[in-house]
């Protein structure tokens, strides 16, 4: 097959990552090195948003050092979005807005990183450019913290977020230990993890051996149990001295409802602030009396490339990379995945799926990688887990600071002379 | 002055450290380089708690390797302990309790590491030996993250605290940034320093050029002033898109009264749970309508070792081992220091104060290490904190996790046959 010599664009969508700009390194440098069948390589301000108002930003103005740093600098460095398109029945409009846009700038390929919102999007893409007269392929480039990405068997971004949870919380629990006999008994982590317990579960890796902390890990697949689960804190005070738990901010009670939802009220009976974090800890002081701290990591836990797994930045490196290659080769509609060769030693490969088989699925944890009381993580997901987190990649320190590039992002002409509103 | 052979103790004070282990090391390793003099080094088993109930911990069943891991474990590897002893007019027995431990197992050094409080109380022991017919050698060593004690130019602890929430604020602000177009656009850091804004200001080391995260410091020295922080973040999101802030835990508001005991309340009218932070965001919103989302570090940040500053960690291990050094001289009741000798180069050497001098003192941010407005720091401050983040010390790592020590802590025999009550 052979391909005429067209422009690619990039785009980065959803909640960013640790290592989602290590994707675009891996796509740029390598759409840099086929000069041959890639022209330039563009990419939309702030995501899909950028792409429907013909705001490109032009690559090839970055240098190759600053190109090169994508590979440590956390978040979006070309803006992402919380954008989905709707079906194409609904809103046929949006789909013919990119075809234009890719026309006009002589677009050829698509390189769609995100989750599996996104990969829909892309796979809608993938159908509607031949029946509009515009074939383009369109290769998605698998993103998100969840870790929650059909058929590849980890998602970049997961891992190094796995990493610094449980770092965190040996850090945490190693201070709360040490502090125990006079002051804080119980110490409450909030993770990420909407509906997938993944982050939650990567808190347990922490505890290596009976009575490392976490001694609690509250996931968002199992139901809230309060009785059991105040019976639990109180036997790990009791046995340890104190109590660390790991929570989803997902974590549910068993009417379905988000514990993050109910309860507090200010004066004007405004919701409550806090997360389920500050919930938890609350019901064990009310129910048990243990003094308690809690912390709620938000956004530094999926921003945190200074703790990155190395494991994860090859991954995300290498995705960003074979996105490219399989572009190169005529594939449309897929996305590279990857495939666990064996855990011991941890090999693994680039695979490739149709983003069908992606497309707005969600993994949630099998229930077997959950211990049969709901509290912990079994073996199983351990061996899963831990190569995940395996292996540093610091960025570059400057003034003490890690040094993060911050790129020129410097836009591309207009070329059409209608608007699209978002 | 010829002192006779005698054991040393070891206790650590409040709450701790990423690095108040790496002062540990230096005791213990200077300790053990003086035979002749230092019998052996106990230490107290969760901090001041085990000496008066003589539950002290031989630290010659370590090995070399584990002592010489300390320099790199977070938290209080011997417990510490938040208990304050009282005045010596009020409950002399505690004084006398120690005396008789102290006399029991021939303790001649006694090394206290800990803040204003534990000073204090160093400086009391060190003056009622004499009087009790027991002279002790009693020599503090400083630490505590939030940078407040009187004399010495920083105190260990706080250079890594600051290194963490000035990376956090980087990253999270660089995540903000990408995604503020289509998501959140105001975050909050909520940080440590009840008094002192010391973790506050370091935040602001993130920001290097004019735009960069944070945009907005909101220390303990200044009372809050919402109308004028309001136009602030507007100015902020409307100017760089989004509005990144970080705030002390003890931000109070023109009343006097901490913002975090302000309003909420649960169903059964218990005070809120939410810090500062939460409310500060909820503020936002009411008032502006901004998206936000915000983070509590809480003890990630004071045990976060895996991005210590390595200034931090040798002025930890150094303030030890002068410590040790000190007492050999036999110089009582005073605490090493660091003496700050020049910025650029930044060089700082080993001083010495008597306890008295930093016995329950506080030491505030000056006035003129904020803006004008209240909302940043300045020039002054920024060259002040600087060194105090410079140089990295990652910890070994194993599993892909941090790989701390956890020490046997062997008790003491107990020789005393009474027992005193806590």
């Amino acid at each position: 097959m052979i391909i005429a010599k067209k422009n690619a664009l990039y785009a980065q969508s959803g909640g960013v990552t640790a290592v989602i700009n290590a994707s675009a390194c891996g796509v740029i440098q390598t759409a840099r090195k086929h000069k041959d069948k890639i022209g330039k390589v563009y990419a939309g301000r702030d995501g899909i948003v950028g792409v429907l108002t013909e705001d490109l930003i032009d690559t090839t103005k970055e240098s190759v050092a600053a190109i090169a740093a994508l590979r440590y600098t956390p978040s979006g460095a070309f803006g992402s979005a919380r954008y989905k398109l709707r079906g194409l029945e609904e809103n046929k409009a949006q789909y013919e807005r990119l075809i234009d846009v890719f026309r006009a700038h002589d677009i050829g390929y698509f390189f769609y990183n995100g989750g599996g919102d996104s990969q829909d999007t892309a796979w809608k893409v993938s159908q509607i450019g031949a029946k509009l007269g515009y074939p383009i392929i369109c290769v998605g480039v698998p993103k998100t913290v969840d870790n929650d990405l059909a058929v590849t068997d980890c998602c970049p971004g997961f891992g190094s977020v796995a990493k610094y949870v449980a770092t965190s919380m040996r850090e945490a629990g190693f201070d709360v230990a040490s502090m125990a006999k006079t002051s804080t008994k119980v110490f409450v982590l909030e993770v990420m993890g909407r509906h997938a317990g993944w982050i939650t579960a990567a808190c347990g890796l922490a505890a290596e051996k009976k009575g490392d902390a976490p001694h609690i890990l509250l996931f968002p697949e199992i139901a809230f149990n309060q009785d059991k689960f105040l019976k639990r804190v109180d036997h790990a005070v009791k046995t340890y001295g104190y109590c660390a738990i790991a929570v989803s901010e997902g974590l549910k009670g068993p009417d379905g409802k988000f514990l993050s939802e109910t309860g507090l009220r200010d004066a004007f009976g405004h919701a409550q602030l806090g997360g389920v974090g500050p919930n938890i800890a609350q019901l064990v002081r009310d129910n048990l009396g243990y003094k308690y701290h809690w912390a709620v990591a938000d956004y530094l836990q999926r921003a945190a490339r200074h703790i990155a797994s190395k494991t994860d930045v090859d991954q995300a490196y290498a995705l960003g990379k074979a996105a490219v290659e399989l572009a190169l080769k005529g594939n449309n509609a897929v996305m590279p995945t990857i495939v666990r060769k064996s855990n011991k030693p941890y090999r693994w490969t680039i695979g490739v799926t149709a983003l069908k088989n992606v497309a707005n699925k969600e993994k949630k944890m099998p229930r077997d990688f959950i211990s049969a009381d709901g509290f912990g993580l079994t073996e199983k997901c351990r061996t899963y887990l831990l190569p995940l987190i395996q292996g540093e990649d610091y960025p570059p320190f400057k003034n003490g600071l890690p040094n993060y590039v911050k790129l020129k992002n410097i836009a591309v002409a207009k070329k059409l002379s209608t608007k699209f509103k978002i």
